[in-house]
């Protein structure tokens, strides 16, 4: 997949992984299966997660101290909450080495230069990266190697990085099996607003309606969930610390985002009060085709119903048995 | 499963099948798979698809006209988008047999009563029906015969409804492999509002929005729609014009429900406006236990991500082949 693979030399002599969820553990994974790194150091301020690390042998050093993992590391990437970056960054940079990296994997990124660039000493790269990968599972047991095979990671470089930095972030995500793609912190901020940020705030928001209605029971809700409510069960499950972090970091662009949303809803809501079918069924037209282009860029699967139909008559025909 | 499937005699000499898309052919697979009647009598106004109905032996006998396949049926499905109830129950009443039953498979149900009922002479009985099953396909090729194993039937008698020919269509629907519920169509429409129909509008929704941005292209929207936007384009393909009817004909339990949906979200946009962390986090946690609800009565899967990596990473490794 990539030259770096095959080239029996590692880009890197030390990895540390701050944080250690369901990213944190799939890079781990990945590092480890295609020799990207000689070491592994892994850091969490969690105990009990450390441990589980440890067991699950995903590393090759374990640390409740990130200044601890990052030293002497040649590149250091923050896995953790968005939130907690600018302490982390604080608590590392003294023992940066010359020439190190400091990248990320966090889903916002005009918020993570804010917090860590002022921590920087020179000499010290930030090349911030975020993988457009991830399942609704969280911690170090959700990880696994293919999570970031034929997604997307979007490399971030802040006006001025070093070239050799940015490649080397770059060679490292081609290596994990990604496409890459480099853009500003500040347009990266408004196509995930769009394409992931709002999708997971209106899954919560509908998950915590149904929940709230006197008029239909939580269990009628459970029950026939599966005429289209379940879909948005799933990305309403996902990581609460993480997405809190996710929306306080990207107000701005969230907030117009969900401006044209709530816009675009009264349209619909406009509609379905007249009686205007035609609005409806124009729109209705005009999103089937943009699902077909996720799925012929491989960007989705185009069984139906998620294949869950199957999966769910197997169960049934076992149970039966 | 059911009684009525070791008996060796079929629950009904002759099924009318009104409309022969995704859920009219999953009916006509089923029907056929466990014997449930002699004979299957196929209706649809459209030249083509009637034909491709043959081809597929999806039935008995083929008709243009709903009135030729009703002739003489012990049981009569109305399988059309529901705008045009009215108009067949209309046409379908002069010639139905004494004793008949006339059901639907719609996503409202006070509709139904509404628009069918007038026309139903003294011993013909209607029972409306929900099958809260589908797929983002449609179409005489989208059928198959499991699509209703382990989903909930809801079905709706009105006031006076002849116990006999309710239960012949619970039972109809308990050979088909699903559950029965029995509830007022009134409750129907208000629990489907916030299961199915919102869910559909606020997905078709967002697809507009992202296809709208000037900031954001199509093109971005769609290859970096991994972060979660992509689970909204599933039902956001459902067929336009079943949806244009569904959501023209339960105005209003969906502007209600939509109602409450906006509120929520008011409240969701001023926690990040203000930056109150708590009231995210605390809904973020809330979602969670939902899912898990839904994944234990076996309505969704666990599988992370909808087994969709798995998926995808396959069709990488046999396109390296």
């Amino acid at each position: 997949m990539n030259a770096d693979m095959n080239s029996g030399e590692p880009q890197f002599e030390r990895i540390a992984l701050i944080g250690i969820g369901l990213i944190g553990s799939s890079l781990a994974h990945v590092i480890r299966r295609r020799g990207l790194a000689r070491h592994i150091a892994i850091a969490t301020r969690s105990r009990a997660t450390l441990d589980r690390a440890r067991e699950l042998n995903l590393g090759d050093s374990y640390h409740e101290a990130a200044t601890e993992a990052a030293r002497d590391a040649d590149l250091v990437i923050l896995c953790t909450p968005v939130g907690v970056y600018g302490t982390i960054a604080q608590d590392v940079a003294p023992v940066l080495k010359p020439g190190a990296i400091v990248s990320d994997v966090g889903s916002v990124k005009g918020s993570v230069v804010k917090q860590v660039q002022p921590h920087m000493r020179d000499g010290v790269h930030l090349v911030p990266a975020h993988p457009v990968a991830g399942t609704e599972y969280s911690g170090p047991d959700a990880g696994f190697a293919t999570l970031f095979v034929n997604r997307w990671c979007i490399v971030t470089p802040p006006e001025g990085a070093e070239p050799g930095a940015v490649d080397a972030v770059v060679g490292f995500w081609k290596s994990c099996g990604s496409n890459v793609e480099i853009m500003t912190a500040e347009h990266h901020d408004l196509v995930l607003a769009i394409t992931s940020h709002i999708p997971h705030l209106i899954a919560y928001n509908i998950v915590g309606t149904a929940a709230d209605l006197e008029s239909v029971t939580e269990s009628e809700v459970i029950k026939f969930s599966a005429g289209g409510f379940r879909d948005f069960t799933r990305i309403a499950a996902s990581d609460p610390t993480m997405w809190r972090d996710v929306f306080l970091h990207n107000k701005d662009a969230v907030l117009e985002t969900l401006g044209r949303f709530s816009e675009d809803l009264s349209m619909l809501q406009r509609a379905i009060r007249w009686g205007d079918g035609d609005a409806l069924f124009d729109l209705f037209t005009r999103t089937r085709a943009i699902r077909r282009s996720i799925i012929d860029i491989g960007q989705e699967t185009a069984t139906p119903n998620f294949g869950r139909d199957g999966e769910i008559v197997t169960k049934v025909d076992e149970a039966s048995k």
